[in-house]
């Protein structure tokens, strides 16, 4: 079988990501003490212990410190919060990350609403999100930072490009669009109410599905030369293994990777940024929160 | 001198603020109590006494209780904050507003920040922005608010339309946009970095200028028969009267009612809807805190 090389045009999201673990192991380093994060696990879902290992692992090889909670399957209301309480008052903990989704019965919103702003490393509460809208600073949510991250590797300075977000999650669409905005981005959120879809996305300089729908954004709906990250996630049949599925992004990619100036593979693309983004966001808090200058590495996107 | 009528493509936010009022008087009458507004106005601008003395009149028109609490120009941020804090405790008080701007050397930031969120009429603090972009329930910002309305009255349903925000404060351009994404539009939102901002708004079916710009805005920025909400409102030279000033918004409003479908004038535009939203809001935040059910004639846009 030969081996396949990516073509020129592929954004390497592993490497950018891997990059971003180096920067953020090498500010950690340049601090007084090394920065810990917390996560919350709650129950026995396998998706979400491969999240959190990875996470941890991820966390240690930066050197910082990382604290585990697991609490069962079975926890109440008031455990998960007594817990993300306790996390709060702890001056050791800088960040704070609670595994989504929790198990069927327990609030995910109250208990986020629950983690202190200045630990919120997934970017989740009214607080965060009060605070990217309005400018201020604040903890931003990991997979919209990571997908500007990947375009402003792709393309540099962002001012004046024409970004179209599809999507308008509170998780990646809306937060998405305020920072390419921050970036002086002309930005466009278009959705499943948008008319002529199509004609939309072919305005954009920066294409940024967000809907989780396999392979929906086809190559005539990209400009040449566009640059495309793909947020999608989408697990479908796999055609040449059959009874096994692969993983596919929003975008057909191998039409659009003929079109497209850059683009993200998926997996491989955005992907691998989100953990980077959050190790990031650690050290952002802890030097916030402990009033240490941020190491110039990680300050700026 | 003829009288001049106006034009039958202008959207009469006097009239519609007017209407709205009305409706807010009579969601009044429903409640088991009077809702109650306090003001709090640090100093002696002329200005924002005017401002405070209209917010006082129509509110009490509308049958609500209305405090004010007066601090001397030199107040301290420790005795304004004190001021606040009074308030957020006082059982009796639904909705708190902070005339703007504040004296300086006071931190508006940090007084705004101190009211309770669920007596945040204007919408500005963190909280609230941050239910806005999480699409939670929350008091939004008055003057977003008064466009999304002056657009339905002049479009109906707003799903689908193409609307291009113009600016990106965070009193303004940013919560409109996300207030008319709520109303599924498609939303641009375009600014001093965007590249080729005529062409941007000519794809607008609801253009809403809000850069405080004078007459930025030409006709030829403007798609045939578009809805124009121009939250501009800037004084200018008055050439029919020398020596005397006028208010003029950020679109050329002579020439762009030729082209617009609807229009809003300045004054009399998005100007009077602010301070109809502001009660509307002192309505909604009594009622959510108090527990009553909201009436159906404030319940949504």
């Amino acid at each position: 079988m030969a081996v396949q090389t990516p073509s020129s045009n592929q954004i390497d999201g592993k490497k950018i990501a891997e990059e971003l673990r180096a920067r953020v192991g090498s500010a950690v380093k340049s601090l007084p003490q090394h920065p810990t994060l917390a996560v919350v696990l709650v129950g026995d879902d396998p998706a979400s212990q491969v999240y959190v290992r990875s996470k941890i692992k991820f966390t240690q090889e930066c050197g910082m410190r990382s604290v585990e909670r697991r609490l069962p399957e079975n926890a109440s209301q008031d455990e998960v919060v007594a817990t993300v309480r306790a996390l709060n008052e702890d001056t050791e903990i800088d960040g704070i990350l609670v595994q989504l989704p929790l198990p069927k019965g327990l609030d995910s919103d109250a208990v986020i609403e629950e983690i202190d702003p200045s630990k919120d490393v997934d970017g989740l509460t009214e607080t965060s999100a009060g605070r990217l809208l309005l400018g201020k600073t604040g903890l931003r949510p990991c997979t919209p930072t990571g997908c500007v991250i990947l375009a402003k590797a792709a393309l540099g300075d962002l001012t004046g490009k024409n970004c179209v977000v599809l999507g308008r999650s509170i998780l990646v669409g809306k937060p998405a669009a305020l920072l390419f905005l921050e970036q002086n981005c002309t930005v466009t959120i278009a959705h499943s109410r948008t008319k002529d879809l199509a004609a939309i996305c072919r305005e954009a300089d920066i294409l940024v599905p967000a809907v989780g729908r396999a392979e929906m954004v086809q190559s005539d709906w990209i400009k040449e030369g566009a640059c495309v990250i793909d947020v999608g996630i989408n697990r479908v049949p796999n055609p040449a293994k059959p009874g096994k599925t692969k993983l596919v992004g929003d975008v057909d990619f191998p039409s659009a990777e003929k079109v497209a100036g850059a683009i993200t593979p998926v997996p491989g693309g955005v992907g691998p940024m989100t953990i980077a983004c959050l190790l990031r966001n650690t050290v952002l808090a802890a030097c916030h929160r402990r009033g240490w200058e941020t190491p110039d590495i990680i300050a700026s996107l």
